[in-house]
């Protein structure tokens, strides 16, 4: 599934830009956000969206296409799935702690955080959402990495390494499990870099059925 | 905090064994399981619950005291902490290994992972029975075990198990991450124990702060 972008708003001037779509998508984007969060992926209406966005359903649509592609843009949006093209850059060695540090980097700011946050609340409670936040996650961050690598079992590795950063994630960002809440994130990427590390190229036990 | 334990009754006759008050007690978690599962820990109240029951809510008070304590028994009823002794008394070896296949046979079971899953469910919605459940899984749970082990920083190796235990059980049986659901138990405990066993007993970076 593909998302239909907001055309960028050409002209560039800033400060004092008049709002036009690209703002118009951004509202559209924060009020799905908080909706998604508050009341789950199913609560969800386009048409609620737009009422609170206070733009015409017709803009959502023009924007979205659908609720799945408003979803799938609020994921794109928490997850920037293209910044993490570093992780791989670098070649291997760290490669374990350039993918946790730039993971865990996301949620250290608030806004982002809510964002996630927003995602995660929608995949862990029992509706639709949990599907597509899986398949993007996997899918289209991690998956992209553990191919990249040139690994047997790139879709299990990247799963496995999926398990491991939400823990980490929901430690110290949500349940709040002391100590990791309070430590420097240096500190968080230092010990849990080597379990990604071994994820991402380690020789893991033949245990695998996939071959893709 | 303790939870006042039913009286079991004591003839042990069965089956026909006439419904007493350990089956009232059974019947109130069940039904405060499924509550909190549905509505969340805030949404429910002892009133309501006794209400599901059929049950007095003085009966309520009398076996949990507080909202709180019926909380407790859920997790305990869900998690039985005393199963985890196994994981130290087979020595340091293949403690990772234990613990993480001892975590995860508690899932495999329907009516095991739906208690699971309710107490998850609680936590990672934003309410009061997130803090519940951390002190819970770790304290209860998870520090024994690394106390028991004698390493440095015994809470944040705890914490630290619990990123990964509970990174696996979302991908396995909620958010459902291929190929994670549909392999064999123990293909999954090989894969994970290694992260598991140096959280418990490794070198790991000279990052923490706390001393206990």
């Amino acid at each position: 599934m593909t998302v239909e972008r907001a055309p960028v708003s050409g002209s560039g001037k800033r400060p004092g830009r008049r709002p036009g779509k690209t703002v118009s998508r951004q509202v559209i984007l924060s009020v799905a956000m908080k909706r998604f969060a508050e009341v789950g992926y199913e609560g969800v209406s386009l048409r609620s969206i737009a009422r609170e966005a206070q733009v015409d359903p017709a803009l959502v649509r023009h924007f979205f296409a659908s609720k799945e592609g408003l979803f799938e843009a609020v994921m794109r949006d928490a997850f920037h799935p293209e910044d993490f093209a570093v992780v791989v850059e670098g070649g291997e060695e760290r490669m374990g702690e350039r993918l946790v540090a730039g993971f865990l980097e996301m949620w250290e700011t608030q806004p982002s955080r809510d964002k996630l946050l927003s995602v995660l609340r929608s995949a862990v409670t029992r509706d639709a959402a949990a599907n597509m936040v899986r398949s993007f996650i996997v899918g289209e961050v991690l998956a992209p990495i553990t191919r990249a690598i040139g690994r047997p079992h790139p879709q299990a590795r990247a799963a496995l390494v999926g398990t491991q950063l939400v823990g980490v994630a929901l430690a110290r960002y949500v349940v709040k499990t002391q100590p990791l809440p309070t430590m420097r994130l240096d500190a968080v990427v230092q010990v849990i870099a080597p379990s990604i590390q071994r994820f991402l190229t380690g020789d893991l036990p033949d245990v695998f059925d996939e071959t893709a």
